[in-house]
């Protein structure tokens, strides 16, 4: 018996009809099994070469996997709450910030709602809005940094119910201080939330994250595991926010969708501090190596507040499109930024010593390759 | 500064507003705060005692927890692919049954659409439809049965574009064998698409899950690796169905969602099918065990193809009712089914025998509470 159907047959909503089906974003894996063999350095992901805490691991390993995570992330969110000086009512625990924005924007975005963000942003965020039929409205990046002014002005202009703004940005790696943004939000127009993606908050120099009460509803805050903390793998974000926005979350989310490892490997990373403290020190000297290495070929590193840097190849995204390409080529897992003008960069994660070593003697042969086109 | 909102104050989608907050399934971590000690033993939410394979356990731990997990899930696919009989656009893998059946929802379900499920069925599938503004229809269960061609006549008269059923059925444990599932597939009204929801099949007789053609656009197949491969923390299921149904979860899926590690391990535990043969021995051994203890103290046992037993406590749901809050105040975690008259049961997971000797130890004295009442 055969069974021969076109997509049209199934009769998904028509909101569906119109989402592309493609994969948006290619993993290294991907690119590994097109190549036939594993890449040499992983810097392209923005993924912490350096790895969870021990006690973060040996929490994973011992967390029970045949039992189902706790839908309250209770004890998670209590360690939070006593870290950011709020209440467990002020936060909630998702799958990795990817999965709270998509909580998120179903929460507020329907068919035609408005949304502003920077051209070249975060493109996750971008999907979740396609996903629920929301219309995206892009303010440009000024000097390699998202434009608070610009992003609030259109909000108002377009009467957006959500404002994207990461600080630190990401791809970028550059940043405003907090008294910037606290005074920026003075801007932001009623009945807008800003969604502020704070992924790397922790990599980026003290008074970088803004001073805003967590009872404040004009924003939501969101922060990651996947960073700082070393467990991308792990998918443990979570959002502070006012109470009754946080308790919004219950209607959409899946409850009992948090592994249950990671919950338990996230409330130990949390907790052992010094370590958190040294891999930040080893991000930090690892960001002074890349911008060394730039420097070294003539080329300008993006000053950087996260666990990557931006090198400006100096020339158009074709020709950084052709430099990530050789890089690739010799067995390195970068990438580089979507829309113009910054994508005139490609986009190094902080590595190892040994890694970065393998970058330096790499970038020159890429940039003779892609002189010669 | 002084922020009071109330939840109408943020500017939620219309049906946003009209979903209930509150967490819809609590769990026993709650309940173990509520009544401040752990249980002593774990038998309500058909986790799987035994664990997993050690080669899942070990695989877990050798993953790489800094890394993003593939957003592919390729290895799994391709062992699930050889695994099955099909090919790997066949399958998709996502956070588990739950996250699955999220996004088959989003993918067909907009405001007022019709679904049909059994009153009393799995209910984070009744949620996930609420949540995305579909209009639920029920039937009921058939002696303890769900009921094939009831759910087939009601999804065709109000025009459903999902029914769901799952076999072997939760709460009750019980099953239909293939040939009857294929047979009733003939009376599946064209346009609707049955949710066959094999959560427990690989506990059940050879012969339950029905021979569907993967490529039959009627069916779609959920699995899972909480059950049988003894992994519920780790949040893996996956589906199986015609390749243009199985792509459009591209469309809505978190795409990096899948822990990394819950990769490797579900990977591990597929393939060690000596580990989960002995498993489902012993769950078996352990149904017999919990019918034994329910006919001691002249209880009926609804005869079972899962890792979980209702038990029949002979009167109406309130007297049930007693029964778990005296089972659940001597230390042990158990369930009930909702729905009446399937709440008459309580249900019991497949414990250890040191486990089932504590729930054979405090049966007669919560039955003997609920019958002073």
């Amino acid at each position: 018996m055969q069974y021969a159907t076109g997509m049209t047959d199934f009769r998904f909503t028509p909101l569906t009809t119109t989402l592309p089906s493609s994969v948006p974003f290619v993993g290294p894996e991907t690119q590994e099994r097109a190549r036939g063999g594993a890449f040499d350095a992983r810097l392209g992901a923005n993924e912490n070469v350096f790895g969870p805490s021990p006690k973060a691991i040996q929490a994973m390993a011992e967390a029970g996997h045949w039992m189902y995570g706790d839908p309250e992330n209770f004890d998670l969110r209590h360690a939070l709450a006593a870290h950011h000086g709020c209440t467990i009512e002020h936060i909630v625990v998702g799958e990795g910030i990817d999965g709270l924005l998509g909580y998120l924007v179903r929460l507020f975005v329907a068919q035609g709602d408005a949304v502003v963000t920077s051209d070249g942003a975060y493109p996750t965020f971008n999907y979740h809005v396609a996903g629920f039929g929301g219309t995206l409205h892009k303010v440009d990046y000024v000097d390699d940094h998202e434009d608070p002014k610009a992003l609030f002005d259109k909000a108002r202009d377009v009467g957006a119910k959500l404002v994207y703004l990461a600080n630190p940005d990401n791809p970028m790696g550059t940043w405003h201080d907090g008294t910037t943004l606290s005074h920026a939000l003075d801007n932001l127009p009623d009945g807008c939330l800003l969604v502020l993606d704070e992924a790397y908050v922790e990599c980026a120099p003290k008074g970088t994250a803004p001073e805003i009460s967590p009872d404040d509803p004009r924003v939501i805050r969101l922060r990651t595991f996947s960073k700082a903390y070393g467990m991308a793998g792990a998918r443990v974000g979570y959002a502070i926010g006012h109470p009754d926005l946080i308790v919004a979350f219950n209607k959409v989310r899946n409850h009992f969708g948090m592994n249950r490892a990671a919950q338990a490997g996230a409330l130990a990373a949390l907790l052992d501090t010094d370590y958190t403290a040294d891999v930040l020190g080893k991000i930090a000297k690892a960001r002074d190596t890349i911008a060394s290495i730039a420097a070294n070929n003539g080329l300008k590193a993006v000053p950087s507040a996260t666990n990557f840097v931006a090198i400006d190849c100096g020339q158009d995204g074709a020709f950084a499109k052709r430099v990530l390409e050789a890089l690739i080529a010799q067995g390195l897992f970068v990438r580089m930024p979507f829309a113009a003008p910054q994508n005139r960069c490609i986009r190094i994660s902080c590595g190892t010593d040994a890694q970065l070593q393998l970058f330096a003697k790499a970038l020159p042969i890429a940039l003779d390759a892609a002189a010669k086109g």
